[in-house]
């Protein structure tokens, strides 16, 4: 049975490429069901597309095949890369770091090398700057309309070889958690670290209690405050922070209808980084 | 057969939650149709995310079933909720407001509130902030995927007790139409009114006919002038204003190829009047 | 068999537009296949709506229908058209000049006039201002369904009497080729011109070469200097300037991981000339 192919790019939807590369999975096989991840990932930034990928591949049924082109080396020698999930679905990428969460937290059963030789869009060959529409989706619509297996992508390469962002793991150290604000909800401006909630229950805390957030970017302390740890928005007032398990299972910070984000300039990266632990008790004598 | 679903929420498209809920409904059944109404609904606008619904729910074939989430209150008491409406659509909803136009405008066949011990994506249960994902796109799935028949989204309910957001109703006083500003054409900046061609045309005004337009904000007038009643833009000058009947067949007001909303500062609601009348006669002596 | 349907608009997707479009196609057959070029096409913009055809048609299967709805002149006089490509594609649109890249650089095959009594949505007859979804959405979905053939849109006109805006040929004058900047790739910045890489090529340059760039609006010289015609971003440093091949197989102009058009304020039209000739050989003395 055919495969959905989604795909993921930082090209927008303002111009014509991502309908281009649509156009070659149709061309492939007119009965192939495509949809996107996002076109908005911020051009070139290979973390983020990582993060999106982690954010959906495993709700997709099993043999769905992603395409993801955020690829600032194009036409360079870096590899391109076809891989097998353990959760069972495919990614087609250039392998630059937009396997990185993948790898970590799901984990890659396979990799292969696409052989460009066999799949490459037939007359595309004077073209060196868009792979997307010329290798990537031209292999990843073949796969899912299974005119080739994921044998028929390209010779096998070592799991371990794909390549990883460095990332910095949270830690608990018997008082605090500590972990990195690694991307926003965009749009609602929360938080969201890499402190997964299993790593957060070791504070022995539960829904309605109050926590002790810090955050702090280079060597400066950019927030902290005491606040609810919560089990939805609706338990604090509307305008009100709190802390909650957001929908990758993971430890986020936000506002209850307002942007936590920009309210105080909070950015994203490993030099971002978030600390939680039991709110004190504040006593006036 | 099995019936289109259409997704809408205030999601935006920068990350992965709509993609998420794409992968649940196919996870549901590969052969599902998605497709989406828009997801740059303001955050947490229920009464623009309702207006959406009613600009296009007809348009769409018997069956289709719509999800929309937005959803201030995730977390908290509100109902969740699937309607039918008249015309033979599914809306798949927080209980918020989010039908006020549909139940206003087309009616309410039957009402049930989602029995989520039933219609739950499997093992999301620790996840208490995307109800969007977990409830709403899984149950509209499997309606739409006939896994479900109506009944067995959960227990029926009174149509009545369905929530709307107040409306302020348009009339005439025997002199002028007035109604007010519902909802902007976003691109275009045309105003579009909730006076109907039938309440206009008790002016007795025919197509080249000149009408007197005042808009009021609370205690302010904010736009008094003379403009055509035209059939299309293509009757004015471009850059001329002009009033006509939209495609949902109410009176709207723009400029040709210019947008009134940001010429004058224009917005939307109930405290946005707008009132129609035949125009004066002007005599210079 | 059923075809793939392409919708190409200027309303954006913040508001219903396009879902009703959508829904219309579905009503017509719930079967078909229903895709996006793009609906972030400036308003009014028919230079770019014709651009980005271009930039797509010839990669979709043979019959696919596109429905491309930029028309600043709804409910006038301007002609409803069909026309198939020499590539196979149809394409149905306000015949304003959406259709002059195809014209000129891929070919019409045939031309056809919409006879609306027979291919407008039935009860639609009092909305004058939608034809995107009223006749040309519906029109293109019967004919990707095969409810209607070709013939069946409406009577056969004159190819030649499709409208063209007006286009300025790039020119080789034995020591530059000479071209006007057509379209910008939004996202990343880049200049696309009209000078083709056969055009290009009579300058007897090839990869790696240094070549002079100088780029002209009305009287005043923008941007004078010179960098490397190079078969890929990658060949030249992050922050560098470059001459490419670009997808459509012309010249482009760009910085690698930069903004090209933001950094010297570039815009687009036949009044933005960019030439190219052989670098000068500098010398210190």
């Amino acid at each position: 049975m055919k495969k959905a192919l989604v795909l993921q790019t930082d090209f927008g939807n303002c111009d014509g490429a991502v309908s281009a590369m649509y156009g070659v999975a149709y061309s492939v096989d007119e009965e192939l069901r495509v949809a996107d991840l996002t076109h908005e990932i911020p051009q070139y930034n290979i973390w983020e597309a990582s993060y999106r990928l982690i954010q959906t591949v495993a709700y997709w049924p099993k043999g769905t095949v992603f395409v993801s082109v955020v690829d600032p080396g194009v036409g360079s020698t870096r590899r391109s890369i076809a891989i097998e999930t353990t959760t069972g679905q495919y990614v087609i990428t250039p392998d630059n770091g937009t396997l990185t969460h993948i790898k970590k937290m799901i984990g890659i059963k396979a990799a292969r090398i696409i052989d460009e030789h066999v799949n490459r869009l037939p007359n595309s060959g004077e073209s060196y700057t868009f792979h997307g529409r010329d290798v990537y989706v031209y292999t990843g619509a073949r796969l899912a309309a299974g005119v080739i297996d994921f044998a028929g992508v390209g010779p096998k390469v070592d799991v371990e070889s794909v390549i990883e962002l460095p990332t910095v793991p949270a830690v608990y150290d018997g008082e605090k958690v500590k972990g990195t604000i690694d991307v926003l909800d965009v749009r609602f401006g929360s938080l969201w670290t890499n402190i997964s909630r299993e790593n957060f229950l070791q504070l022995g805390l539960k829904h309605g209690d109050r926590v002790e957030i810090e955050i702090q970017n280079e060597t400066r302390i950019v927030y902290k405050n005491i606040l609810t740890y919560a089990k939805s928005f609706a338990d604090v007032y509307v305008g009100e922070p709190l802390l909650y398990v957001n929908s990758l299972d993971c430890m986020a910070v936000a506002i209850n209808q307002g942007s936590f984000a920009r309210a105080y300039n909070i950015g994203t990266g490993t030099n971002w980084k978030l600390s939680i632990r039991k709110a004190p008790r504040i006593i006036y004598e």
